[in-house]
């Protein structure tokens, strides 16, 4: 049996998959959080062994990873996991396996997924978003994943948009991300709550991205304004990426991405409204996301297989 | 006699040169007024010829085109050249030259001669700025010119910096280049002259950037503050930039970055304050352009010779 292994290696949890070396059906896919017994290296790499077929051992390992990645270095420094700050990921992952091991930012190679594998096969020129607790991004470039020096491209979730915009997570103001990731939506909707707007949402407890998305499909007006702002901001940002890529296409993915025309509406009009030339459009796709929860296993194996 | 024929042909100015195949010093060069007798085409084609040594022929053509410039379908749509709307220039140039021909975006092909003969050898990841009139850039990627589906991409002048910014030439409001570029530091200063902000410079005849740049270097309050707000403009795009790019250069050219330390020290006091992680800064290089009058025809030079 020849096979891949590989692993998307997240803040919350850990996937890990085995692929034949045809086809991209998993012959064994394995799922732990990341946080439980042993060091967070340890449970990465409890889970890739178990997601190994029992009789032999996989041609190469990659590993997708929620964080900066140096595909250079192999060095992994992820700012919500303590025991992994400046972890030489790609060395401890030879050493343990004694196998060729790849591994990059997970929005970079859910791109490269994306491309290999799902809704972006055939391009050679794409933007890759997820728009979901935080916003992440990935580019390929004349059929290129974008990574540059040090592996740090693509930060598209942390494009400036307004100067002194609100707070984002990364700790600046006015990102993208602040705008219309799930975070994002769900502040943006406190504060208007504190501020006495009407709407059927309580103040308390606080709403989460998903319980705006819920009142604003049923109707509610500051949910629907609520999605409506990111999609405008969200549009902004994409007119900017274009203007820097001149992509076939834009993939959007991530659980905020589920609201459709409430988001994707004013996205829409805030690029059209906003691009720098009509030929930009002319023949730009704008699709959905195709691989959905295993595209982070998916571009791992897209890397692996490279 | 082995040698290229290449040609700089900007809205101002046509320039036109012959390199040998060894080297880049001109075998002879050539500057005519883009406007005058003939159409803008013959007077393309006239220059090209007035730069071919007499006895021999090139072996091949490349020009550097100020527009929007389709490196697949050949085609010229520049919008201050009106008799050159939407122009198949390639195959154009095809017909009268009878040699194989290769045309790009001015500023792209900046950054590919800075990449092969200037500031940016040796890197694999480099974005090029020209800050001037209008703000152009270009991008090499994993040693790749980033040109996107149509030519079209690196318009890095006209990312989006403020949602209801000042004017740019574009048709457009908040754009870089409405901030840093000549024309946008010229208009922020006549906009406070006429607010009645003190000044050593007149109102009338309106300044131009260089009239700031000198009152600037001169002590001059506005001019300083002209200059400061531009590069703190500037600084926050290269914020944006770099989290897109991460790249190990960034070279700087054009007019405006004469004034030096003026503009750079904002610049650079922006992008320190509001850059995404250190590790994007820890070996990046930010370094002027090396080559001046020459880089349009030697951006030329390098993509006939790729």
């Amino acid at each position: 049996m020849r096979y891949y292994l590989v692993a998307d290696f997240g803040g919350t949890q850990i996937r890990a998959a085995s692929y034949p070396t045809e086809g991209f059906t998993a012959l064994r896919q394995i799922k732990i959080p990341t946080r439980g017994k042993g060091t967070t290296f340890e449970r990465l790499a409890e889970a890739l062994h178990r997601a190994m077929p029992a009789d032999s051992k996989p041609l190469a390992l990659a590993v997708a990873a929620a964080g900066p990645t140096n595909p250079e270095t192999g060095v992994f420094d992820p700012v919500n996991i303590p025991d992994m700050r400046n972890f030489p990921l790609r060395q401890a992952l030879e050493a343990e396996f004694n196998l060729p091991v790849r591994i990059g930012n997970d929005a970079n190679l859910a791109a490269l997924g994306e491309w290999k594998f799902g809704a972006g096969q055939g391009y050679h020129d794409l933007i890759y978003l997820t728009i979901s607790t935080g916003i992440g991004g990935g580019v390929i470039a004349n059929n290129q994943l974008l990574v540059g020096a040090h592996g740090l491209a693509a930060e598209l979730g942390h494009i400036l948009l307004q100067e002194d915009g609100p707070l984002c997570g990364c700790g600046r103001r006015g990102c993208l991300e602040a705008f219309s990731s799930g975070t994002g939506i769900a502040a943006y909707v406190r504060q208007q709550l504190a501020q006495g707007c009407p709407s059927k949402l309580p103040a308390d407890p606080p709403p989460t991205a998903r319980d705006v998305a819920r009142a604003a499909c049923s109707g509610d007006d500051l949910g629907r304004e609520a999605l409506a702002r990111a999609g405008k901001y969200l549009g902004l940002a994409i007119t900017n990426f274009i203007a820097t890529f001149n992509p076939q296409v834009i993939i959007l993915g991530g659980s905020v991405t589920q609201s459709g025309d409430l988001l994707f509406a004013p996205m829409q009009a805030a690029i059209e409204a906003n691009i720098l030339a009509p030929a930009y459009l002319q023949d730009l796709q704008i699709l959905p996301a195709a691989l959905g929860d295993d595209v982070g296993l998916l571009g791992a194996l897209a890397l692996v297989t490279q």
